[in-house]
């Protein structure tokens, strides 16, 4: 790949923007060739430069040659029409169906878990949580306890899939805030934390908040 | 097709539920033959019946045999893999990403204007709208221009897709709170209020609320 075909990727703080960890998690994951651009979220910098690369003035946004495509899910569905070749969703009709199920049940859901919960990579704490984040977790838990007991794991469709980066956040969530949960979420959780994009991503999210540390000193 | 392949659409109010709409639409645009149950939101007999058909405990949810697929947006690809042989995007790769990033942002956006504009097909009226909710008219508006001037019309991409399903409640909203919007935008909310489908839902959804009447009087 020419660096004049290869896609860019904007995104937002890697500790912070659970929307861009999406798409990221999914090229990274299937070794597509991609250039990142990070904009620290609720800056002056983000907001003078965001119109640039997107019409929504949100991340995460790809470019891609001439094509704009903005919203997480977007993404994620285009990159598995243009680099993966179908491979980012289950290979069966039916099962895909699923899969697209929980991914969008993800992608308007789940309002009070992510706003008491906002993900931040590095945070270790133990608070308890409202009972309507509660409900959200519960709801998960029984989303992903009915996928790993119907298709076998490790993944929520077996192998990595595009439902499994829209839940990759609420695994560090839990990590995060202490988030109690059965055996076979933290199974789950822990396959997430193995795979090696993402745990290239929480390393990038470390030498973030160590640098935002050292520069507010 | 034998009545025992025949999908389940699940639905709302036709007169209230926006997300029913948006699978509804398609189904009907493309006469794939489907049964329907509506059943009225906030009633007991919702709460009694919904979990029989959906496992979030919402409407539109649709059966296809064995399968159950919940979310409008989830539907409405299964619809177009299982159905449509994929006419429900656009056929060309960049344009379908263009009408799945106006999708998505349709699914997961626009609070403002969904909460106090909610769809209530029968309902005129002219008040005010808040600051709020303009901004997502506005934004609506521009994305909109955006496509009829690059695509050409009458629909978002050309002929009738699954973008347009996802408008379609807020070319009701439009009409029905009297918003102000331009020219191009007042001519593509006439081309959604021809379709032939839409009209059908629009007199169920009147006979829905004159029957609603009938009963309290």
């Amino acid at each position: 790949m020419t660096s004049s075909t290869r896609p860019t990727l904007v995104i937002g703080n890697k500790n912070f923007s659970s929307w861009s960890l999406r798409p990221w998690l999914l090229l990274k994951h299937f070794d597509v060739d991609f250039a990142e651009i990070r904009l620290p979220l609720d800056t002056p910098e983000f907001y003078a430069t965001i119109g640039r690369y997107s019409p929504t003035g949100r991340v995460p946004v790809l470019q891609d040659g001439e094509l704009v495509v903005w919203d997480s899910l977007a993404i994620l569905e285009y990159s598995n029409e243009r680099w993966l070749e179908g491979a980012g969703w289950p290979a069966d009709r039916a099962t895909r169906a699923h899969a697209r199920a929980v991914s969008a049940e993800m992608h308007s859901g789940f309002q009070a878990l992510r706003s008491e919960c906002p993900m931040d990579c590095v945070r270790r704490t133990r608070d308890p949580i409202s009972a309507e984040a509660r409900r959200d977790v519960d709801r998960i838990a029984t989303l992903w306890r009915d996928c790993r007991n119907r298709y076998g794991g490790p993944f929520l469709f077996g192998g990595f899939s595009i439902a499994d980066a829209m839940y990759a956040p609420v695994a560090l969530r839990i990590t995060s805030y202490g988030i109690d949960v059965g055996p076979i979420e933290r199974e789950y959780v822990g396959a997430l934390l193995g795979l090696p994009a993402l745990k290239s991503w929480l390393a990038d999210a470390e030498a973030e908040q160590r640098n935002a540390h050292k520069a507010t000193r």
